[in-house]
């Protein structure tokens, strides 16, 4: 099942790209939330860059929080664990940067993850989308992974002329340039952004509770 | 008495498949729950991807929790302790996660495990089986061992072809797919799960003290 | 003196059979309780292997608290401290287990342990006894230092056959299959049960605030 | 885009000349305020050397908070993630100090960074600026990147001889002997010293809870 | 001045007798009492065979703290820094244990010990002395350093036939089987012990709140 | 600049000379002090003796903290941060310990040092000061760099009869055999110690709450 497609869409759940021991693969990247205060933890047989960019990409959403529609003192509730099976083989590389970003935002909006969607891009502290190497082996990975549509780093649309026919007929290829044109493709909704300043959310804080939903929301 | 299959039923006890330096063995995997803060410890001679795969065992069964009859808040008041004898011998691999799910849960529900099945699969976050290597070391020493049953991974099936008949006639073999198969054969009984919200369990702190039988549970 | 049994039965130092590099060797564990916070520290240039069968046994011995005469409340409230002299001589291997699980259990409950009775064996979290290497070595290093009586595990029995006569008749050999076995022989006399429900204990914790001898005691 | 200059004025993003396995390179130091207790985190492949030169900006900064318009008691409150894509590309040594101190201090302050500026220097706990190695490499890549200022430490002012005259003439070359010298140049405006006594902060604290903008602040 | 007797006797300098990369040397073991919490800080390139003695010697003076006339409570409001000079020279091995606990000893009590005594000796928990290697190195050492009298492991008189005669007549040799003949010839005063049970000192703390010499004390 | 004394006389920078990558050297050490809660933190690629250098010297200070006319208390608010410029270089030993003393002391004072001045040798935990290694090549450094004067441990006296006459013709040359010997030199005035007793303290810090001047101080 693993190096295919993902049956349902589901909260939490990514496609990658990236580069393994077998060569580009497709990762699924697995993202919980759990009650908690604030800690991140990442299994898998990692590499440290892989480790640093689920940290960039935990704080790039947590620097968004209330675009994303939640509220910044939801971190400090919850602990995150990202899970990259199969676990015996090892992972590293910046390339699953907006996977990982993906999966974060969907663990904590609950909104589910698109599961024909594959992508491929290192995400910088801003959220700005780096161009990755291998594009060819992730291209070709998706593919045999029955994958329908890729999203690749703009910069990255200059090594295309490089992929086979076959690759570029059997996926849909989106640029993206930022995390706001990955999330817009491959999430199932869109979240809607909140409005928050602390004094707000002190005052709230006191008022309500247990109404966790009374936080308001700008429309979207 | 170890590579031997159990005497009796036992909470926190679990017959896990794995490799180990002599080749496939039988683990005993040995959880205890110990009054504490939420901490985990492994102890055995693990190697780095076997400690990972109980981290996700970990954070799977305590996503899960109101579906297993256990109230997400006592994992804050105990600590966990998974141990594998034999204390010498080296052990890795992420065969043993289902395993590990087995007896955390058991040891958390008080629900003890059949003592005659054995099992090997990767867990994942999300509960999934992925498939292991070393199917047929691992069913020979099951057989070596007295076991009765064998919880494979669904994805092994098609390295049946491989085994030896005698191995598959000694065996009951039953392919799992995810974490709710392996526990309705392994568990003597199915635990039942309970209504769970925050704002009910926050009432509910306030209302009663000392009595921690009262949290509703729904039928089964 | 060391290298040879103690010439008084003490709290807290239990003489245990392992491997060091002088082949088969006795061992002086020793244990200190001290005012504390629940904390464990081992000393005495020990290897993973047997740092961590202390580990399994405090967690061992933290389960079986009140069968001991032991509050669980009394963990949190007491630093161990275990040590292996000579600390320039490295030590490692499991098979002094149940020597630790005996020093702990005496300098918690305060009873003496029998300075004339040396033992080896692993320990399992639910206090099973599992077999040793080395049982030739050990048994002549407990000869020539004086021990009368020496503990193995019952699955080392088999073993015995390898074993001169004058090791056998100099020392009385009793074979243990758990942890019950060996408190058994090598306390000077044994912890009475006490009842413990937690409930139960929050009631005394609030009524009583000195008196630590209050706790109800089961007949023995 | 990365190794070309930014295309608007960002708060938290300066541009350093650093070596990286590339030879002279242009990095982006990305830094990110987020609500927190006064920890750093940082990200990027960095070496020790380059680590230790965020540590000793973070400290200069929080040394002269005042004079940059931030209270202390601000540190307590935050935690500072500074980060350096291209995360697979390992960088190192302390010459991206001054870049470091100009995003920790646009962070805080709020105060957006010229994207037309580079800038390379070393800086110490006093924020004196110290010479560096490969200015000529450096001004090669700032020049392939766009930039039209580089700020370079003032004890390398000798060593433009050695630069060749297109450099000099593509590029505004000024000279830098601290940390006010750079701020000067690179932040789109000054920041605004505030008064500071602790007393004064005290009393502050009790009178108001919410109105954040109301400490006093010295004309510039 | 170092390999040298000291010139005064002082709190918390012990002068031991070890190995180091020249043989064997006087060491001149330094401890100081900081207000603070508990804590121990060894300095002084020590190997992890000597901080490990420190730990044991810390942990033998503190169970026997009410002997030693300290109030065990007093070990959570002190720090404890050991340091060896000289800072660049490798140090390892037991053989300072008896020194470690003097100098540990001394800080607590305020009693200072003798400048014309070394020792040599590994200590236990329970403050027996165990032989050490290279006795005649070691005295050697302290006849150069000026040293009167030296401290020897009552373990090791059977290797005084193997010590030139000027040395033996040079240095007044005290065999120690335990830490309380040490004591007895190096501190300069004998401690009192002080009473102490727990509900006492409870008692105490609540009456008292300046008056830190209230506690009783036995007569010696 | 560096490798040159001082411009001007600062608060918490001393000149050491040490040996770093280059032979005998002038080193800043820059020491900074935070409002914070009584960690140290080091940076400047500081081996593993330098480091522990820094522990003891900082012990030192608080031991003697009244005698500098600093209160004990003031430990538990401030973060203490020691640098050493140039960050890539790296640099170890002892022997910038008196120099590391002579920072902390000015920092937690706020007494500037002569920046004419230089110094060498190793501290203890008593604030001895030892001899050390190199003098030669450290002195050369001291004259390059336009140092007036240098403080050396007084047991390296012996080592002048090697040093050239232009060397000690150019420097005076002072030598110290403890702490106080060094701060009469290299402070540009002396501290004033205050009485200290826990008890008037805890009277002080319940009387006055934003006095910070109050505390009673001895004549000098
Ligand atoms: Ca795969
Ligand atoms: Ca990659
Ligand atoms: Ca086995
Ligand atoms: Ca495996
Ligand atoms: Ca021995
Ligand atoms: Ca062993
Ligand atoms: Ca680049
Ligand atoms: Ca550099
Ligand atoms: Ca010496
Ligand atoms: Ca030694
Ligand atoms: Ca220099
Ligand atoms: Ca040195």
């Amino acid at each position: 099942k693993f190096g295919l497609a993902e049956e349902e869409d589901q909260v939490g759940v990514t496609t990658g790209l990236a580069w393994t021991e077998v060569g580009g693969d497709l990762l699924q990247i697995e993202a919980l939330r759990l009650p908690g205060k604030g800690r991140m933890k990442t299994t898998g047989k990692l590499g440290d860059v892989m480790k640093e960019s689920i940290e960039a990409a935990a704080s790039y959403v947590r620097s968004k929080a209330p675009d994303l529609g939640v509220k910044p003192t939801e971190f400090d509730k919850v602990d995150i664990h990202v899970h990259v099976p199969e676990g015996a083989t090892p992972k590293d590389g910046p390339s699953a940067g907006i996977a990982m970003v993906t999966s974060i935002v969907s663990v904590l909006t609950g909104i589910p993850v698109r599961r024909d969607v594959a992508m491929t891009g290192e995400v910088t502290l801003r959220g700005n989308v780096l161009p990755i190497g291998g594009l060819k082996e992730k291209l070709l990975a998706a593919l045999r992974g029955g994958i329908k549509t890729a999203l690749i780093p703009k910069d990255n649309v200059k090594d295309l002329a490089d992929i086979p026919d076959n690759v570029k007929d059997g996926l849909e290829l989106i640029p993206v340039a930022n995390v706001a044109d990955v999330l817009k493709v491959v999430l199932t909704k869109q979240p809607e952004p909140i409005e928050w300043d602390e004094a707000q959310e002190e005052a709230l804080a006191r008022e309500l509770s247990q109404g966790s939903d009374a936080a308001p929301s700008a429309p979207h």
